[in-house]
């Protein structure tokens, strides 16, 4: 499988939005339709009614369509999380804020649009560009809630940053990683709640 | 599909072990072989030459094979952690040694019988006695070991031992699921060791 770089490459041509966006939303109907194994860069010509090489002037391959779909799907999911953290609460509440808003987001996701969902669990188990920047992320907003938090004596310093993060990480990531996320669906709000009070209490300076 | 109430579900007829081990034996190999959803108990029967209903008076049920499996399985990898347990060391140290052994367990059966950890797998997710039974004796060793470091003053007490013991096992959870280590198996110890010490900061005195 030819892994790219960045959560956009595999794009490329013509710099015409509407006619990329046209390819994906077709292409986004077809593999929550059919799913993304079964569907060929034909069907998806077929369907919007250009010829198979028009469409690969703008993607070099299905991954390349497939990788803007998720990326697309997990900036939106992350936009949420941004905006539900907004500005000024307490480090405790971003917290929360962000792991809820994330396994809300991606439940949602599970039940509204199941297929889509598949195609982002592939990504992650293969790894793509978009699903591994979308980890990045969430690691940074981690730690800058952590950061926040540290700086206003909510939490404790004597862990160095970095560790911090990775193990708030490690123990969250059930909620984040949508390849897990799948096998932990009952009791979800609960189990986060559980979860970040442990969590704060690790923090207690 | 039927569940039972009890590990021992759907084990029945004569107390004649040999005989019903001699089926656990060859339904081991034959589902490590073809798999557990391409074996019917007629290849069963075949493969050890005996007939079909002579099988039926050990087990109801080919889930009642799989169910007998994957009980000796997960009984196997408890033994495995109550030896590493052993007696006399520091809770901590016990915490460690419960999460590592059962991962490592869990990996080695991964890597060396793939087609059983499968059964394993498929028993999870069908929340199958044996694989809930496993859960519930985790979670109790986890209980014991709590107990001791509350009572030794090693760990805090504040935090009633029921919710200690939930939300470390939310957090240790990946390495205990077979259905989620399954996507955990990269980094196993470091990772391990990580969220060991956030649990360990999170139960400070």
């Amino acid at each position: 499988m030819n892994i790219k770089a960045s959560p956009h490459a595999g794009v490329r041509g013509p710099a015409d939005h509407s006619i990329r966006d046209q390819i994906l939303l077709a292409a986004d109907e077809h593999f929550s339709y059919y799913g993304y194994g079964k569907t060929t860069v034909s069907d998806l010509a077929k369907a919007i009614g250009f010829s198979k090489a028009y469409i690969y002037k703008f993607f070099d391959s299905k991954q390349a369509i497939g990788e803007a779909i998720c990326h697309k799907c997990l900036s939106s999911l992350l936009d949420k999380v941004r905006e539900a953290l907004g500005e000024g609460s307490a480090a405790a509440d971003g917290l929360r804020i962000l792991f809820t808003t994330i396994a809300a987001g991606s439940t949602d996701l599970f039940f509204s649009d199941r297929r889509l969902y598949d195609i982002v669990i592939y990504s992650t188990g293969e790894k793509w560009p978009s699903s591994q920047e979308y980890e990045r992320q969430v690691r940074e907003l981690l730690k800058n809630i952590l950061r926040q938090g540290r700086e206003t004596g909510e939490f404790e310093t004597r862990t160095p940053l970095d560790d911090q993060c990775r193990s708030i990480f490690l123990a969250m990531e059930s909620f984040v990683n949508p390849l897990l996320l799948q096998h932990k669906l009952d009791g979800i709000p609960a189990a986060i709640d559980d979860l970040i009070k442990l969590v704060l209490r690790s923090l207690t300076p």
